[in-house]
């Protein structure tokens, strides 16, 4: 509901209108009245006439004549307005590092532009150039940089030395160190502003500084140089945000103990580059079109991708510190990839729900590991390093300066989709970008020189945002002439001219809709104006960041150690670098050339015979090394279970929890087809007396790795009831009496077809712990025990159950099982001292697999 | 376990040597003992010295010696060796429908060619030219195709016509009508047999005659030209083997009451031709290779295509009656989908096993619906059966010449993987091939045009058996060079060699190791020495026959009355054909160009509206067309979902069984990614008493709707407890109590969230009937009800707590429930004789959602 247009005098009218987005007050309110949703940003609800909220001041401040306070009135009935709000009054900002290269090269660049675009509208502006530079050598880089400033392509070469004049009245340099200087600074502010019969709406400090110095400055900031009641502060924190999850933490607590969660703006300045901010309304206006599309059902796979031709000389002592993960990776790519994979707000313009959005998709990220991630770095790097860094001709890098990561989502949306992360130094070209590629649905009947251009659907049919550089030299919307029309603001966007030939992610550039901006702007200069209008939702909340390094820790410390394949540089990388998965799992496309051959003479590894059959009280032993033993394994269940099947119908199994059984588990559910799933019926060997959804639970994890895999029908998934009457484990329950009965009912004699132990370190097997009053004979079959360790009780078959089995498999892995190991093949039969030694079957067989970290230490 | 290889004196050595596949029998033997599986071919196990199996007999007739005699002791104790053993005695082959047009073309001269690949191996041959028409024209026609055999290339010119020569003095023809005929031919028979001094070995009746003459000539085969005890009797019958299932079963029974299945070789000829008779052998000769890729983690898809350029014109009296499924899909391309799908026996020679393997495929194939297929007709083909068949102006066929079809396997290899099949006449070329194409699993980190030919895995990887014509012109197997180096026999197929450039399937041939037949044998040649040699993986059995049958009817069934979408033929057809899937719906890519459009001030359809909202017993309908509907449906779950769990955490959704649901089901599991699945619980409003796996069970259709498309957690599914103690809703056991239990402890208040609800005709809902005794009024939640349809027995939610929902929803659909919609609306609160009518919420709200069949009639 929107107030209708209010009728304005001619000449306000005009001059409302000549200005252009965010828009003026007046003019823009009845289109902005539509979307309800703006009205609650900031997660609070805005009480219109309170004196405490600085948007609603600024509104009132400096608006003379009956029609602005008109318009004023009707909109504040309408909140969905106050966000687009003009602002009024006197806003300083403070660039901290202002001689530094950040600040020369974009930032004086984007206030200027943010003074082109604001001024005239309303507010007054001062400019500080800061720093540790003394005084005059600052003014004089200062000078030296407003200087250099440009103005926009259509502003005449007299005016825009009118305008730089102007602006750089507004600027002075000071310098700023100790807490006094940050007092002055603020008197200054104060002194200008009652001199000029002002209202100071805000102070904004931008820390274009070195992380280390963050902490004072934002304390001197706090202490002496807030802006008084009814002005707002921001402070504009650049990256990076930390090393990895604490030190992310650290810092974020830091600022966290000074500012507000809403004062800060952490930059990310990728979320300003013109087609990267052009996702979210892209999905947006074109919801219709892909309501149907975005989805695992429809996506083939999504690439986010950055590769640079320059290499990290020069800037060694920041890069081997970081590397390309933490460069690129951590904020920038992912970054984009929330905002390609997050759920579409209803209303995109909400900050609030982008954020919360933003932060679900974290949530849905599938953790990675080692496995996710391959890693390389320029053969130069390590010598420049040296020269740089000066270090010793021994030493050799472990810094990436290239990285590719397989990155899954587990939600309905996405699952299965792969999305693929890649950035590099050193690579054949300059070019960034995120492809959506969709599946190939379509077969079309004539043959393929038949195929007329964009009209055929069996062409590739892919969304590409072209974030720059590469052959098409800009940024772009591309979307394959054979998906559909797509939406594109017309007041930013145009359809691209000429080059129909250029070829672009497998077709003519003549095959897509292709859009360009109207006019390119520079990133910071698009943040800088967010800063200013308080659109948060282009900033990294902490929040935002530190879910990001929860998600990127671990990989980052799995690699730590581990040397990246070396590549040569430019275009000779030939398909060194290519990569592919299978599964989860990310590997190079070509095998390493330097890897190792033994020579002739040389003593056999035990990967030469990979697999060895030997005995182990006196039953046979399979060791090998881990996957290869998990996949024979595997070969020897599937060949129990059709053997089972075959002769009886069905195929009862037992199973352990732990972390062995789930590479087992992962295993049988995506390598071996002709599993007879549908006739096989799962059983617990023991369970930690939680409810089953607790991630403690040994069915969780049958559940996550397994279960939801393969089609093993839901009724013959036998979970032991350690969890009835909501209760757990409850003696008067008798849950393990239910399960013995069960077992009873459906497994012939209660012999199971196969039951598959571990072994602990105290000689423990499924839950029957050292001199254990319950399970290790007797006649319960199923018994409750208690372990030395938390989850203390448990529901465990008992020994004389398991000795039923037609076949035992006792399942031994790492390294820390080698004594143990060494231990259990010497003693007897001792089940109270070691219930492991208790395993015989009374007529089935007993067979061990043991990798070789188990085996052989 | 192989016999070791047999010393043999030289001479008879090098003379067993010389025979080509299949092989003398000492020569081949150590080699095919290997697999043991081929020992019990036939399906029964064979007593070696039994003179009833003529296998073994044949083992024994002609062969002198010493050394032979060895030789079969010594193999006969390792049946596999029987299957290959040497055929010795006399054949008599005779050909029914001698001077049809298949014999000129094809079988005659597969004939001649048997005769010379066999007829030096020992064997003495007669062959029997038949048919109705009198001897002396038939003589003539005979003698006329007789002459224009031809040799392989490499025999010269002389010894052909001596070859042809002696192959002619071999045959007769004679007129076969009358019971009496086939005497005087067996009698005939054995007469040359006595004559010669021979043992009579077999007889093979080749069936060219139309299917409606198959009855009585198996009859008089049967009664009087049987060959005598130890020597075998086969039939080889051309398709159509019937219209639809129930005449395939017919024409199979009666063909069973005469001969025995493992005499009848139904011909499938694509099974001769030598890219497809290669596909098993291949898949089994790169085992290793494709182990890990043949499977639905790397296969994007399967196309299975035949397209011809000619038209039906001259042959519209048959193809009017079959048309192109019944002509192409159902057989050929059938059986080339399992040859690529089935599992991969161990022992690929073993008939049996292969057979057996095929008919798993069979069973694992997902039942074809209506929009599992797209038909055409050119557009000159009604106009041809007017013509030819002399039918009236205004006759227009419904034939399909063209159809796609998108077929889904069932299994865990499988599950997702579209295979699609393709035939269709008039098309713009002639080719038939099958591809399968990996999915792309890599990324390139080098642009594109540094990709290096094949090397680069960002290439398509694909295998393609081609059949023949097309660009290439000939059979072939193809492997993309960036998947890996196959292993052909380098006895019958060499790399194709020239036209580097030449485009096929999106790569030059460059790209592709690309193999060839050494030498071009047509499919009946390979045949008709598949029929000899007794090889009958290459023929469709009984069992595969019914089995497609019993797949493909259903949609020939629903497509019998749907008009094809007409295209002009050749390459005019443009994109008209091309089609693509969604889910597991096929549709033609293009919208019909003459689609109705309603012209100004037409009367609204109800598709105008869509979805109407009203009243219906004074609680709200949403009426639409079904799929509308269902989509609405699903929408509205969705959000009561969402709220749910947003306020309490969880959301409690009972559901009914039925049909209905079955749609909604789906529709939740593929179009809905933010469903709260995993706070979902699911409970049942009703189940019928019977096992839980039980087809007839409401659960069977929630798992395979539902659950096994969405991430439910296993402990967050609610069956009712119909089967306890393995009894079904024994009242002993207090199921219903316990559910009752179970609903009490999870769901506050016993409120469900929502309660999904259909009606039945006779006004009953949930389980609860007309009159029931219970569950209507009254105390216990959960009730046991009869049904007075089977099975009788259920459980059921009762009124009073289905009336305590937040939210009940009653889904009425079809045409069926008109008139109980009708009568529902017009009565009030009477439970006990229309148990619908007593839902009422509580405090909750009652929905109705019904289709324009159900509300409007």
């Amino acid at each position: 509901m929107c107030p209708p247009e209010l009728p304005l005098p001619p000449g306000q009218k005009q001059r409302l209108e000549a200005h252009s987005a965010p828009g003026p007050l007046a003019g823009q309110c009845p289109q902005l009245c539509g979307g309800q949703q703006s009205c609650a940003f900031k997660g609070t609800s805005v009480t219109p006439m309170s004196s405490e909220d600085p948007e609603v001041q600024r509104g009132y401040i400096r608006l003379p004549g009956f029609w602005k306070m008109l318009t004023v009135a009707v909109c504040m009935a309408f909140l969905g307005c106050l966000q687009a709000q003009e602002l009024q009054g006197h806003v300083s900002i403070i660039l901290l590092g202002a001689t530094g290269d950040l600040a020369k090269k974009y930032l004086w660049q984007g206030l200027f532009q943010l003074y082109l675009d604001e001024a005239a509208k309303g507010p007054s502006f001062s400019f500080h150039g800061a720093a540790l530079t003394p005084t005059e050598q600052g003014q004089e880089v200062m000078a030296k940089v407003l200087e250099s400033l440009s103005c926009p392509k259509d502003v005449a070469p007299g005016h825009c030395a009118n305008l730089k004049d102007q602006f750089q009245r507004l600027s002075q340099y000071r310098q700023l160190n100790t807490t006094e200087d940050y007092e002055t600074l603020s008197k200054d502010i104060e002194a200008r502003v009652q001199r000029e019969g002002l209202q100071e709406a805000g102070r904004i400090f931008y820390f274009s500084v070195p992380p280390f110095a963050y902490a004072d400055i934002a304390r001197s900031i706090n202490s002496s140089c807030r802006p008084g009641p009814g002005a707002w502060l921001r402070v504009v924190l650049e990256k990076p945000f930390g090393h990895d999850l604490p030190s992310a933490q650290q810092l974020a607590a830091e600022l966290g103990s000074v500012f507000q969660e809403e004062e800060m703006y952490r930059v990310d300045h990728y979320l300003g580059k013109q087609a990267l901010a052009q996702i979210l309304p892209f999905r947006d206006q074109n919801r219709k079109a892909l309501e149907g599309l975005w989805n695992r059902h429809h996506v083939e796979r999504v690439e986010i991708i950055v590769k640079e031709t320059v290499d990290a000389k020069g800037r060694t002592s920041f890069y081997e510190e970081y590397g390309v993960i933490r460069d690129i990776l951590q904020n920038h790519l992912t970054e984009i990839l929330t905002l390609v994979a997050m759920e579409l707000p209803h209303n995109v313009s909400s900050s609030q729900a982008v954020l919360q959005h933003k932060l679900q998709a974290f949530q849905a990220l599938r953790g990675l590991r080692r496995s996710s991630a391959v890693v390389g770095q320029y053969q130069a790097y390590s010598q420049q390093v040296r020269s740089e860094l000066h270090k010793p001709s021994s030493f050799h890098s472990r810094t990436p300066t290239f990285a590719g990561v397989l990155i899954h989502m587990d939600n309905l949306r996405w699952e299965g989709v792969p999305f693929l992360l890649m950035s590099g130094k050193a690579l054949d070209e300059r070019v960034g970008y995120v492809r959506v590629l969709f599946k190939n649905r379509a077969y079309c009947a004539q043959s393929e020189e038949r195929w007329a251009g964009a009209q055929s659907r069996c062409l590739p049919q892919q969304i590409v945002f072209h974030i720059g550089h590469g052959a098409l030299g800009s940024p772009a919307v591309l979307v394959s002439r054979n998906l559909f029309r797509p939406t594109l603001p017309s007041s930013s966007w145009k359809e691209v001219e000429g080059r129909p030939e250029l070829r672009l992610f497998g077709l003519p550039l003549s095959d897509y809709y292709a859009y360009s901006p109207v006019r390119e702007q520079d990133a910071y200069s698009t943040l800088i104006s967010h800063i200013f209008h308080g659109r948060k939702d282009s900033f990294i909340t902490t929040e935002n960041l530190l879910a990001s390094w929860l998600f990127w820790t671990p990989l980052l410390d799995s690699l730590a150690h581990e040397t990246p394949r070396l590549y040569p540089g430019g275009s000779e990388n030939g398909h060194l670098l290519d990569f592919e998965f299978s599964g989860s799992q990310l590997a190079f496309s070509l095998q390493q050339a330097e890897q190792l051959v033994p020579g002739p003479g040389a003593a056999p590894m035990p990967s030469d015979f990979q697999v060895l059959t030997a005995t182990y009280r006196d039953s046979p032993l399979v060791a090998a090394w881990p996957e290869e033993l998990i996949v024979k394994l595997a070969d020897d269940i599937e060949a129990t279970a059709a053997n089972a099947v075959r002769r009886f119908g069905q195929f009862h199994l037992a199973l352990s929890g732990g972390s062995s059984p789930v590479a087992l588990f992962q295993q049988l559910a995506t390598g071996h087809y002709s599993f007879p799933w549908a006739h096989t019926h799962l059983w617990l060997v023991d369970e930690r007396c939680v409810p089953l959804w607790d991630p403690e639970s040994n069915f969780q994890g049958l559940q996550t790795h397994l279960l939801q895999h393969v089609r093993v029908p839901y009724y013959n998934v036998h979970p032991m009831p350690v969890h009835l009457h909501q209760r757990l484990c409850a003696e008067e329950d008798q849950g393990a009496q239910v399960y013995a009965e069960e077992i009873s009912a459906l497994v012939t004699n209660g012999s199971f077809d196969l039951v598959l132990l571990g072994m602990g370190t105290d000689g423990h097997t499924a839950s029957l712990f050292p001199q254990s009053p319950t399970g290790l004979d007797g006649e319960p079959l199923v018994v409750l025990t208690e372990s030395p360790i938390g989850p203390h009780h448990r529901m465990s078959l008992s020994l004389p159950l398991i000795n039923r089995a037609r076949k035992v498999v006792v399942l031994v892995m790492g390294r820390l099982k080698r004594e143990i190991t060494m231990l259990v093949s010497r003693v007897g039969h001792e089940p109270k001292k070691w219930p492991i030694s208790g395993v015989l079957p009374d007529s089935g067989q007993l067979v061990w697999y043991m990798d070789y970290e188990a085996f052989l230490g």
